[in-house]
């Protein structure tokens, strides 16, 4: 299995990079890494951590950086020399079986599109993340803002992909799908939603469950193994998830800094803070799938570390594995012939 | 000063009202309230705090209830000797300043419009909240859902009316307002946030500062006074603000669970998490103003205790105080006579 791994674009390039790449060479002894980026700066990197990793580590030598700022199209169109285009080519040529990157989102996402292809049939993609939930077993929450502007069918078409994944990486055999609303009731919602729900119900498949709508205090509840939203509400959502953890540690943390009983306490408490706090951290789940493409690609969070990177190419070798995007293909096309 | 409270349709009716009420009766030698319920109920219930209130406090006999569950429209039609159709009447016919009510949010939106009515000009009143932010100044964020599929206009006019309520209600003399998007750059977003946008840009007022977008992992940062989002989104964001919070704080209760270390630092850290918990804790924050209406309508949370209805009539009475529904109505036809 074959993945490239893009060294450039994020806040800890390429050392994050390198980390994860070693930890998961390690780890996975099937597993190549195509590593992409300016072959000077990636065998100081690796020289200088003397590490033998034989041929399964190869170099992509690619000059030019898409930056986290530029418009993503023109970037696509006009760096071709990047660490991104070179590593997407690769996997359009079918030289590798995946793409794990931190760099401009809107980038990976036009680049995933021109490059790499969609799935026939699929209008638009849509990024997932595993959100943590209280029984541990993460629920699959989908689109975080691939796209926005969606239409009844494309959440349709989300769902879908969404149980394809929940069933083949998540383990969920007959995946529970619900619709993320501002009510339960079903004809709660705007326009959008109200349509998605009418078809989500006439939904027909026996290996998934729509349950219908669910509102947004209970996404971590574990009810539900994929939730549903439109894109700009779902980047909204996540973001939203990460400012209210961070607010309420710096809080905690300043709190704790009026007494030195409480200093005393947050001592004791430390690693039961740090172990909830990085429950909800991004980087214990690796990335955010791609889905909808005819290959994997995978985001990995601009600020990434090394474990968030060998997460995230543990997650491209699980599905890989698993043939996620030809399921996919099967499974929408599936439903055009009932439908 | 006279406040109308709804002492039904709350999970911990009426008393929760009544200890809120007379909280506020104590702290508030010019307020009075007419509290809406079944007479003989309420009459036990202030009989059994044997407190003298004297003549600021009387009862409206309302004997019908409208749940939570029904739906809105057809709740304030039918139900019109409800708590909540009586004490709107108050307000409708002068006898009252404001109406704060925990009862079924989408009846006391429609209430509202039917029976206090719109502000002239206004097509969607907004319903909006006070975030706690790291600086403890608050931001005032809305619409929290009483419009979904709002157009670009009606975002304007929620960024004037959220204006005028920052510099009554907050003290901010010059409210800087976002607009929550998906990424921080003027293009960004869907067709509805990119013409609000550019709309709020062309908006050339000297007592208030359009600052641009903003993510919504920013929300607590406190370099907003307002910020503006669409209403199916802004209940998102509220509920997963909820969510997060009670998630994080379940998780941390379960780790302090697993050993005797963690349950010692714990007990000394109590006071400190629930202090923070609290900061995000809506029974705080009071209740969520109704802007558009002519008149003042607070809605509570539906499980509000005393402490957040006392909150709510408070919130009530400073509102009456800066006459901010007059302030609004006369901001928004400037903004018409302006454009």
């Amino acid at each position: 299995m074959k993945v490239v791994v893009d060294a450039m674009g994020s806040d800890q390039s390429p050392v994050a990079q390198v980390e994860g790449v070693l930890q998961a060479l390690d780890q996975f002894p099937s597993l190549q890494v195509i590593l992409a980026g300016p072959a000077d700066l990636l065998e100081t990197q690796l020289k200088s951590r003397g590490r033998d990793v034989g041929d399964r580590l190869s170099i992509l030598n690619s000059a030019e950086v898409i930056l986290p700022e530029e418009e993503p199209v023109r970037a696509i169109r006009q760096r071709k020399g990047s660490s991104m285009v070179q590593g997407l080519r690769r996997l359009a040529r079918g030289e590798a079986q995946a793409v794990v990157s931190a760099g401009n989102t809107g980038a990976l996402l036009a680049g995933g599109l021109f490059i790499a292809g969609r799935i026939r049939g699929v209008r638009r993609p849509a990024l997932a993340t595993v959100l943590p939930t209280l029984d541990q077993n993460g629920t699959l929450f989908l689109d975080l803002g691939a796209s926005v502007d969606s239409r009844a069918d494309d959440l349709v078409q989300h769902a879908l992909m969404g149980a394809v994944y929940a069933r083949e990486i998540l383990g969920r055999r007959i995946p529970r799908v619900g619709l993320l609303n501002v009510g339960t009731e079903d004809q709660k919602g705007n326009l959008l939603v109200r349509d998605a729900h009418v078809l989500l119900k006439e939904l027909d498949r026996v290996d998934m469950e729509f349950v219908g709508n669910l509102e947004a205090r209970d996404i971590f509840s574990g009810e539900h193994d994929v939730i549903v939203s439109e894109g700009f509400v779902g980047n909204v959502a996540l973001k939203v998830i990460e400012g209210t953890a961070k607010t309420l540690m710096e809080m905690l943390r300043s709190e704790i800094g009026t007494s030195w009983r409480y200093k005393l306490g947050g001592l004791v408490l430390r690693p039961a803070v740090r172990g909830v706090y990085s429950r909800m951290d991004y980087t214990e789940y690796g990335g955010a799938p791609l889905l909808g493409l005819r290959e994997i690609v995978i985001k990995c969070h601009g600020s990434s570390n090394g474990r968030a990177f060998f997460n995230g190419i543990r997650q491209a070798l699980f599905m890989a594995e698993r043939r996620v995007p030809e399921r996919i293909a099967s499974y929408l096309e599936r439903g055009a012939a009932c439908e």
